[in-house]
Order: structure tokens, then sequence, then C-alpha cells
């Protein structure tokens, strides 16, 4: 049956929401094998490869996409993909001041995996928040480099 | 050690992404449980719970996450859920026409669910794409109701 646009119901009570997604990070074996494919997905080009030796991962963003290939299986990426394969692995959201958020979360009794926020990937400040406080879904605050308010 | 901000490098090839990310969809046991926790998290307030039985689940928004609880342990949420608990159930990128995006994928090889685009929970079009197909990542279109460029 086809389904007619013009009845479609508009939700109103959808405003850009207030913490919108950064980008979704997805633990993969290669990044090498799986970018392609996200380029392909979202018309983006993929970032150069970007070595993390202090989490144990190299990383690559394709658009909203963060792929994670992890050195070897002992780190926490590596475990996280011989536990279950390549799939979603955190949902970041864009945050103006992480310092303040994670304080914020942390009062609210959010169990945060950073004591305070850290450099992340693309030069801003992250913070992650451990999955057993927010119902099971590994959750990171990022706070871009660049002001929200910039062109 | 403490990190300077001002050191921080701005990564001039983060433009806005073609494809943003919509909403990520979190699978829960319950929705009253873990709606507080993400309307604590982002200081949004959760919509309505709403029901979906043709995909035997109970939807919610708060901001850019979609809470899905199973109506019961037989469906592939049910499923989902029994396999390792509450976690990231899928991605939802928006796209301006759904139709016309599932086309070059599965043309591209990419492994649909949906052999053509249906309604979704917000009045809008989607489609699934396969994890088969991605890598390991359920990932959703979305054609919002509204037309991208609307105020």
């Amino acid at each position: 049956m086809e389904f007619d646009p013009a009845e479609r119901p508009v939700d109103p009570s959808r405003n850009p929401p207030r913490y919108p997604v950064d980008h979704v990070g997805i633990a993969v074996r290669s990044i090498e094998e799986s970018a392609p494919l996200f380029e392909i997905l979202t018309g983006e080009r993929a970032s150069p490869r970007q070595s993390l030796p202090e989490h144990g991962i190299d990383v690559c963003f394709i658009g909203s996409v963060e792929l994670l290939e992890p050195h070897d299986r002992g780190g926490a990426v590596g475990r996280f993909l011989q536990a279950g394969g390549s799939r979603l692995h955190h949902v970041a959201f864009r945050v103006e001041n992480v310092r303040g958020e994670l304080d914020r979360l942390v009062a609210a009794g959010f169990r945060s995996i950073d004591r305070a926020p850290r450099p992340g990937a693309h030069g801003g400040l992250v913070a992650f928040l451990h999955p057993r406080g927010t119902g099971g879904a590994l959750v990171e605050l990022v706070e871009p480099a660049r002001p929200l308010s910039a062109p």
C-alpha cells in the first residue's frame, strides 16, 4: 500500500534538541574496510585515520559517524568487538560546556568514566558517562573546539 | 594535568554533515524507568509514549534519543534486549528524499530491510538498512515530515 506523504502529521513538539547528537561511534574490525561503506552511505569523505595510542584505537570520521578500530584485543574497544562484532559503540551529544554538564550530571547521580574533561579526537573537550547510569548506552559529551554559534 | 582549551586545534574539515544524525535508538526494558534519566541528561521533556503494534514496541522521544520498549520477548527489539540488555540499537540519519536514497544505496550494494519507505514514528518516512551491509550498524534513513529548509 502506498503511503501518501500529504497525510503525514507534523509533530509540533519536534524542536531542535538542546542536546544535538554530535556523532555516533561504531566499533569496527577494520577502518580500511568499513570507511568506504560509510562514504557511499553518507556521501561524505572519510577523514585521515588518527591514532589515539592512549585509548589503543585508531579513529576515522565520516560525517556524523566515528569508526573505532582497536589496536589489539585487550583494550576497551577490542573487548567490545570480541563480545559482539562490529556494532554501535557510543552516542556523543554536543554541549556548550562539558565541564559544567559533567558536574551537573554527576550531581544528579550519573556515573562518569572521566573525572574531568579531556581532549577528544577533533580538538574538542570530551567526557564519557558510564552505561550503568544511562540505562545501557555509553554516552559521550563533546564540547566542540569551535563555538556553537560560529558560522 | 589540566588541558588548556586555547591550545585545542580546530579541524577545518568539520563542516555540517550532509547526513546529519536525526536520532539514536536505544532499546530499553522500561521506558518508564529510562525516560527520566534521559530527561535529566538532555534537559528535554519526554514525548508521550507511542505504541507501534506492527513493530511490537512502544517508543518515546527525548530530544535526539528514541527509547524502544518491546511488548514481549519475541519481536526484533525483544530478542535484541535478550541478547545483550539495554544498549544502542540503531542510528538514524536525516535525508531529504528517503526513496531516492534507498534506491541509490541498494544499487550500491547495501541491503535494505524495507523494500520501500514506510511511515515512521514522527510522521516522517523511514527505511532501514541491514547491519550486514553497513559493517555492523542498524541504520535508519528518515525523511522528516517537515521540509529540511522550514524555519
